[in-house]
C-alpha cells in the first residue's frame, strides 16, 4: 500500500519550499505577515479554479498550476498593481499524488520567479469532488493610483494588447470545436492554457490609463464593465481588433470569428481608455516593453457598446457579453 | 422552469450588500484596496471548508456561514490580531439555491456585526462535486508584535480558554457515537457548530502571551506545534485541563474521555504561553473580560509533551496529535 500523505506532510514537502518571504514563516505558524511601504496600499485579487469547468481535467499539473497563477495576478498587473505574495488553498481529489503535487509546485516556483512573487500560505485539504483552486494575489500600487473600471471619459481612445480571439479558438480546439493542423493546434491551445499577463506594462500605465480591466469574460463583456462603472458608451472599430494572420487559416465562418472576437474569454490581455493626449505615450511604451497595443476605438457620451465596420456603420451582431450584466 | 442566477447576479444580489468597506468597490471592480495604518502590519489567515469533511452537508447555510467565518478569525485573534477584512470564494453544487444563499449571506452579515469585519472580494463558481468555502481573512497587529508559536520558554505557564473537549463530544454526537439528553446534545453540538474566538483577549495578549495558537488540531497537536516552534517541551496536568460539568453526564469510558480531550479538536479556543510574571494580569483579563483562562502546566526544557496525573507521575496515554508531525 502507498502511504498517502497528510496535510501537514504536503504543506513541509510541497509548499513550504515556495515559502521563501520572511513574512510566510516558512508556513510554520498561523498567520502570514505583510507590511506596506509608506505611501502604498495593497491590492488583492481572487481567483477559484474549478477542474473541468476553468481548466480540462487531463491538463497537466505544471499547465494548471501556471494558469492558475497568471489569471490570477493579471487582475493585479491590469490595475497598475504589482504582484507580491499570493496565498493557494488547494482541494485534492483522491487521485492526486505525490508525482501530480511535484509537478505542480515546480511551476509555481517557475512561476514565482517569472512574476517576482512568493507563496505566503494557503490550505490543503481533500474533497470527493473535483480539483479546486483558490489563489488570492496580493498586490501594491501607489495610494490611490489604482486604475479604476470607473475612469473612462468621453473623447478617450481605447487600447488593448497582445491579440484577442487567440485563447478562444484555442479552447474551441481543445473541444474538437474547431479542426487545425497541428502547428496552429499548439499555436492556439498555448494561447488559451498560458496567458500572459503584461507585468511591465501594467504599472506603467499607471496615469495613463483612465479605465482598465483585463479581458476574462471577453471583449464586449469587459469593455461593457468600463462602460458601465464610467457611465460613458464604447464605440469600437470591428476592423480594428488585433488577430493573429494564424486566424484566415481556419476554416470558420466570418459569423463564427465575429462571435469568438467580440465575446470569446481567457485572452487575458489588457483593455483600458486613455486620454488621446497620451497616445505618443502609448506608442513610445508599446515600443519599448515590446508589448502590442492596439487602437481599437473611442469612449462617447450615452451607454452601451457600439461596433462599426471601416465605413462606421453599425454592425449587425449578437453581443453575447451583455448577458453578464 | 427556475431560472438559476448567473455569478454576477448571485455576486450582486447577495455578496455585494456585505462588501460596505470602501476600498472593496462594492465588489464592483477587479480588486479590492487596502490601506494600513502607520506601524502596523497586516496578518492573514486562509482556511478552506469541503461540505462532508469541515462541516455536514446537512448543516444548516447560516451555521455553515458562521463556522467558515469563525474557525478563520479564529487564528487572527489568537495571534493578537485585530480581524479587519475577508475574502469568500465559494464553490456551488447545483443543488444550492437562492434560499440557502440568502441564508448564508445574512448569517454572514450577522457575523461582520459581531466581529467588525467587511467582505473586500471573492469568487463564485459553481462545481460537480460538494460545496467548498474558502475564507482568507485579514488582520492587523502592530509592527513585529504578532504573537508566534516559536516564544514559548522553559518556566513559562501554560494556558488555555474556554473549555476544551466539548467540541469533540458534540461531533461524536452528530456521527452517532455518543447519545445523549437533548439538553445536553444541544449544548455540545453548538460547540461543536459555532465555535466562540475570543475578540477581546486576543490583542491584549500581546506582551503577555510569549507564544500562540489556536486549538483546532486538538490539544496535544497544536501545543505540540508551539513546543516544535520554540524547542521546548511542555508538561501539563490532566486533571487541570478545563471541561463543563455536563461531561460527568456522558456515558464515556476514561480511556474515551482523556483522547477526547487530549487530541479531540475543534474547540477554537486560545493555547498560549506567559512568563509566570505575567499570572496576575491574565487573572485580570480573564475577570475584566469575563473569558476563563485555566493555566494546565509549564514549559520545560527538553522536547515533546508529558502528561501528568495529581501526583505529577506520568500517565500512559496514547498522544494522537503527533501523528501530525
Amino acid at each position: 500500500m502507498i502511504k498517502q500523505k497528510n496535510e501537514f506532510e504536503i504543506i513541509s514537502d510541497f509548499f513550504s519550499p515556495l515559502a521563501r518571504d520572511k513574512g510566510s514563516f516558512g508556513l510554520s505558524d498561523d498567520v502570514a505577515a505583510l507590511s506596506l511601504e509608506k505611501d502604498y496600499e495593497f491590492i488583492v485579487s481572487t481567483d477559484m479554479l474549478v477542474s473541468g469547468v476553468h481548466f480540462f481535467s487531463s491538463d497537466k499539473p505544471e499547465d494548471v498550476a501556471s494558469k492558475c497563477i497568471r489569471v490570477n495576478i493579471s487582475d493585479i498587473i491590469s490595475k497598475g498593481g504589482i504582484p507580491k505574495y499570493y496565498f493557494l488553498s488547494i482541494a485534492l481529489p483522491k487521485e492526486i499524488d505525490d508525482k501530480w503535487l511535484r509537478s505542480f509546485t515546480k511551476s509555481l516556483g517557475i512561476e514565482q520567479k517569472n512574476f517576482d512573487i512568493f507563496l505566503m500560505g494557503g490550505d490543503t485539504v481533500s474533497t470527493s469532488g473535483p480539483l479546486i483552486v483558490n489563489i488570492v494575489c496580493i498586490g501594491v500600487v501607489k495610494n490611490n493610483h489604482l486604475i479604476r473600471r470607473n475612469g473612462a471619459r468621453p473623447g478617450d481612445d481605447i487600447y488593448v494588447t497582445g491579440e484577442i480571439g487567440s485563447a478562444k479558438i484555442g479552447l474551441e480546439i481543445c473541444k474538437k470545436n474547431i479542426t487545425v493542423n497541428s502547428n496552429l493546434e499548439n499555436y492556439f491551445i498555448k494561447k488559451y492554457r498560458l496567458p500572459k499577463p503584461k507585468k511591465q506594462l501594467g504599472p506603467k500605465l499607471i496615469n495613463i490609463a483612465t479605465s482598465s480591466i483585463d479581458i476574462s469574460d471577453g471583449l464586449i463583456s469587459d469593455l461593457n464593465h468600463i462602460c458601465l462603472a464610467s457611465n460613458v458608451k464604447a464605440e469600437i472599430n470591428y476592423y480594428l481588433l488585433p488577430i493573429t494572420d494564424y486566424v484566415s487559416e481556419l476554416r470558420i465562418d466570418e459569423n463564427e470569428l465575429k462571435n469568438i472576437l467580440l465575446n470569446g474569454g481567457d485572452d487575458y490581455e489588457i483593455l483600458f481608455t486613455a486620454n488621446s493626449e497620451n497616445s505618443s505615450k502609448i506608442i513610445d511604451l508599446s515600443k519599448s516593453l515590446k508589448v502590442d497595443i492596439t487602437k481599437i476605438g473611442v469612449i462617447v457620451d450615452g451607454e452601451g457598446i457600439v461596433v462599426l465596420n471601416n465605413e462606421s456603420e453599425k454592425m449587425d451582431l449578437i453581443l453575447d457579453g451583455y448577458k453578464h450584466r
